[in-house]
């Protein structure tokens, strides 16, 4: 098993990554002081695959009243209507300060649930069982939580870190190819922009991750979530600028992933985001045509795309980046790589220059 | 002019009270940090009234940019759907992480307006301009804001502190007979559980206060804030029960209102609400007869209600009542006056007896 501290001003919690401890969460939540009841929040695909039962089987085996609320799968539930139906069901539940709200599935689950839980009654406690690569590798670490706005992805939110997270790497063997992607997608953007050495050990074990090696997946799961806590320790609230190089990708990946209607999953979105970045820090001389190729290589290795998509406008992309939580009075501001490894924000992109890429 | 500080751990903050000051919040605002923007929210009554309109050109004056947002007056826009509308709007205007949101209201638009501010992009600044005498001594203090359920009062919401506070008694002029009398209810409320002193002077100024005299206002709402702010500054987010203090009368009090559809307004049920409670701690032994008299009488000589409507039926009080954000496992935990200017937070109450006083 591999622990990531994460440590904080007000609290610090941990993350615990291992292959089939899914039914430590009993005991786990059952060490926090006065939880009253857990409601288990997930997603009928996740209930499906019996994980959702699994974990509230575990809370009730270890003497805590549990009970399982259920939404439909998709980044459709991370709306305010789905909130809204879920503040009513925790009221029904009779769900009080000292309840525990249990998000079990990908980063929709664990972004609505925690917003949920940061919301209801002024705040109630949350606790993160993420079961999908992407969640286990960057929604589940670092407190921020919310749902979309129809045209904005996580416009609305807060920060609320949870009590503690168990990832179970062997839920990752549930995930279609898409998805399985999707959070490789994720885990190429820590190696691209903040750690060589985790890019080149993607390089290196290709093959393995294509089989979703055990062994190889606790390893870069546990990598990327330190790499993620280590920067959420020093700017837990976005103020010091330094967080935003966890989103190298993610304003171009944003306005591709809302355009599509979310069709286009967010680690998708995000890898043909990266490129993008890559090809645009090349056009303003920060990296050279290597960079970029050898980026190229490694995504096109693990069949990640590196295309937008044809029916996608660069206008409407443009006018979505410019809506971006980093923009300052409508002004693009892109996290973009100065070498492997490492980026910096550059701020007063040319429109010119974006729409270049994107062409 | 008189100023309350609020002390906070994180950040600190001023209540500027005084009468005709509302053309000081341009540059009250233009004093704070980069401040991209102003989006003033205001109801329609107060938009009428040309309070917001005051408010924005103020603004414009300080050469910040700045537009009005006005929503439907009433408890019934403190509601999911209109925050969903706001949302909405401050995106289409652009709003960002530089934004100031002005909440130019009473208590619904200082709610409403500041859990918006919250959640919007994680949270932006606002700035809170109560005017109503409600608002003023209440809830434009200490960081509370939030939403209403269909079924249960600020059941979602957040901690969210202003960048300040600008109290214009001279606003209260434009109040109904209701209004006014609403905020009154909360100013015996301080009285009556945590300030003796002020309690007495209330009794000896019954006059002035029917005839809404500036000086006498501008001394109970600067005591009044004062109260709050010595209490908010040692339990910001109400963890060590202190806070709690504040709500003499109102776990009775959200019942009314609710089951009223909120045609009762908060502070007059909150106003029955405390006579509901004085009746029950005399019931327990904790106050004796004349203290419930005294009460009483100050309710009445400034036309406060004090009966429960007799169309509220006990049962459904008391279902309300259990899910108030205070109780645990379904326990009423109610405060109750322990003498004049104090009380505690009583638990394990008894069904029968909170039936008793309703009836």
């Amino acid at each position: 098993m591999e622990t990531v501290y994460v440590s904080l001003a007000e609290k610090s919690y941990s993350i615990d990554v291992d292959s089939g401890n899914l039914e430590k969460i009993g005991p786990t939540l059952a060490s926090f002081d006065r939880v009253s009841k857990c409601i288990v929040l997930t997603d009928e695909n996740v209930n499906r695959l019996g994980l959702s039962g699994r974990v509230a089987e575990s809370i009730a085996d270890a003497g805590i009243d549990v009970c399982v609320l259920t939404i439909a799968a998709g980044e459709q539930s991370k709306a305010i209507e789905t909130a809204a139906t879920l503040w009513e069901a925790l009221l029904d539940e009779g769900t009080d300060r000292r309840s525990v709200l249990v998000a079990v599935g990908g980063g929709v689950i664990g972004d609505l649930g925690g917003f949920v839980a940061a919301t209801y009654a002024r705040g109630i406690r949350f606790f993160q069982v993420p079961t999908t690569l992407l969640a286990q590798v960057d929604s589940s670490v670092g407190g921020k939580v919310g749902i979309d706005l129809p045209t904005a992805k996580n416009m609305v939110g807060a920060f609320h870190q949870p009590l503690g997270v168990l990832i179970d790497t062997a839920t990752l063997q549930t995930l279609s190819d898409d998805q399985y992607a999707s959070g490789l997608g994720e885990v190429v953007k820590y190696g691209v922009s903040l750690d060589a050495e985790l890019f080149e050990f993607l390089e290196a074990n290709v093959e393995p991750l294509q089989k979703r090696d055990a062994d190889v997946l606790r390893q870069i799961v546990s990598t990327c979530c330190r790499i993620k806590a280590t920067i959420v320790a020093q700017d837990e609230f976005e103020t010091t600028g330094l967080r935003a190089l966890l989103n190298y990708g993610h304003t171009f990946g944003h306005a591709f992933e809302s355009l599509s209607h979310f069709s286009l999953l967010h680690g998708l979105g995000v890898s043909i985001g990266s490129i993008c970045a890559a090809r645009l820090a090349e056009k303003l001389g920060m990296v050279d045509a290597d960079f970029v190729a050898r980026q190229l290589r490694l995504h096109r290795a693990l069949g990640l795309p590196t295309d937008v998509p044809p029916e996608i406008d660069s206008a409407e992309v443009l006018h979505r980046m410019r809506q971006d939580k980093k923009s300052v009075a409508g002004k693009l501001r892109l996290v973009l790589p100065t070498r492997l490894g490492a980026c910096a924000v550059a701020d007063d992109i040319l429109d010119a220059a974006v729409l270049d890429v994107l062409r």
